[in-house]
């Protein structure tokens, strides 16, 4: 079955999403009958184009990557964004997807946001490595979504493209998830081992941003924002809290952070910064903040670039899931991944399997 | 969708699943558009009954419970669970599926794979808590139930309700398993800690069978056979190894081990009981047997029941999933998520979405 696909974002995460489908042809065609079509590209600085009888996202990567504007699809097009998804809802191919990576607004997370309800509203299924549509607009998008019987996936918000909201939707069924704690952003945890170990904080964030590691604005990976969006996003999926990251009681790590992390370590401890959500009588009550862990924590034990959420569970007790290493291709393979749900509810029919599917 | 239900083996696991399918039977309903109806149970040593109108299975769990033979379905049968499964394909209902939870038998796997082959034949699904199936006949079980347009499903094998083979199967799609390594027997991760405290093997044995952890042959658990079958089932499905848990290359736990355990301790290292598998131009290889880890290592942090497979992946790294406590209640969930997979793919037509699905 042909699958249209319209990348909005065409940065790192989208240009590796665009050599990854190349790489993975067979195996989507083989195992899922799916054959996917770039058809249109929407970049800030590089133009946007639109072919119906598609794009070579590839020649068009490279393009890019060589500060070239995109030309692939022919003379790029007046008004961008809004172009490139118009003009996805009106092919005729019986998967139409938008596929968002651009980057986070702290704020509101806009434009995701409306780059997703229009896109769902046009009938297209729309799938982004973005947190702000989850973190800020996760019970809109999801109920205009089922009104409209397509997707709004989300899979590489938390910990790339290890699966959480597709182990929970898919193979946990019945369970309830009645809270969690993590370790979710990677640059801060990257700090805090180099903290324990005698380096200075900003010397250890130095070092963050020249491996590439660190985001851009340092803010959202210390000040906890990071963190915070991912902690909106799986509480308003995973519980229901329906908040913001603006909710979320939080604290980040700086210099003053060393002397922690450091008389921790020599307690036989460890400092990790900790994503927590719990119900309670008063609703779902999340925190991002600096955490001294005994070292038989799991969280303790994570080093560098490891991740790892543990998921408390009414009938499973509590279930974690690492992931102990991070790279680009992860974050792409989220969104291939949530392409393989799409096709596979599409398979199933109307809403696939009930109410307990829309998530 | 009604699905009609025959326990085969009504020991601890199947009596706690006959709960647990009653505690759910809203969620089930709902979600799932799964009514679920008990029409035979064959045990080993109260009889075997069957009733096309439904068993009353709580009442028969508390009759077995109490020492009392089955009644409630009405007269015994003569051939108990043949004749169970054969009545179960006659059944008018749109899913009929064999809960298979005897005990496992090390040396072939016997009679549970016999048991699931006969349901398969007959066009029933099956699901077992028995490691025979998967670890001694994966192959055959599943290109039969492939054949029949059937599930074979097993998920409550390794690491009770934890999801591993559904996880595999529905959120890694186009992923490549290279290898794995795990903790995956609580007995001899009890004892391993038990050890490295000071205490004695036998002593520390002999607590978890008191506890009711250990198996009643201690020989499964300290000698590695149940990490064994389990290594052999992940390889099969996961790896196709096409294997039989003879063939791991398996040393267990003794006395002597413990001298290894306090002197790793010494050296802040662990000894854990590791299971883990490689692919090599030579096949599959695997093994089961005390190695010395890192106290950094995420397995060497597992205490008492806590289990963890750390999966190892072409596309994303190493991905690991804990169990951080174990009970009787998630071994149970294990069959009622593969009721929820039987029926999703039920609702996805033939074969699921393809030979990705038959996994």
């Amino acid at each position: 079955m042909r699958a249209d696909l319209a990348l909005v974002g065409f940065g790192n995460v989208g240009r590796r999403f665009a050599r990854l489908l190349e790489e993975r042809r067979d195996w989507l065609s083989l195992d899922y009958d799916l054959d996917c079509r770039v058809v249109g590209i929407a970049t800030r600085h590089h133009g946007s184009v639109f072919r119906d009888s598609g794009i070579d996202a590839v020649a068009s990567a490279v393009s890019v990557e060589g500060g070239h504007p995109l030309t692939e699809g022919g003379a790029p097009l007046a008004d961008g964004t809004l172009d490139v998804i118009h003009r996805l809802s009106s092919t005729d191919a019986p998967l139409k997807v938008l596929i968002e990576t651009t980057t986070l607004d702290i704020e509101a997370g806009q434009p995701a946001i409306d780059y997703v309800r229009d896109a769902l509203q046009a009938g297209c299924h729309a799938v982004t490595a973005n947190k702000g549509p989850a973190a800020f607009a996760y019970e809109e998008l999801s109920a205009l979504a089922y009104d409209r019987d397509v997707s709004f996936l989300f899979e590489g918000v938390v910990m790339d493209g290890v699966p959480i909201f597709n182990l929970v939707r898919e193979s946990l069924p019945a369970v309830e998830i009645t809270g969690f704690r993590g370790v979710l952003n990677s640059t801060t945890n990257h700090i805090l081992s180099a903290l324990e170990d005698g380096e200075g904080f900003d010397a250890a964030l130095q070092r963050m941003q020249e491996m590439g590691i660190a985001e851009a604005d340092p803010s959202l990976d210390v000040d906890g924002w990071d963190a915070a969006a991912k902690t909106s996003a799986l509480a308003n999926v995973l519980m229901r809290a329906r908040m913001t990251p603006q909710a979320v009681d939080r604290e980040g790590i700086g210099p003053a952070t060393a002397r922690l992390a450091m008389a921790a370590k020599a307690r036989g401890a460890r400092v990790r910064l900790v994503a927590s959500a719990q119900r309670t009588a008063q609703g779902v009550v999340t925190s991002v903040r600096p955490v001294e862990l005994p070292e038989t924590d799991l969280l303790a034990g994570l080093r560098g670039m490891a991740n790892a959420l543990v998921l408390q569970t009414d009938l499973l007790g509590e279930i974690a899931v690492s992931q102990l290493g991070g790279s680009l291709t992860q974050t792409a393979y989220a969104l291939v991944s949530d392409l393989v749900t799409i096709r596979r509810r599409q398979r199933s029919g109307p809403h696939g399997a009930g109410p307990g599917r829309s998530l």
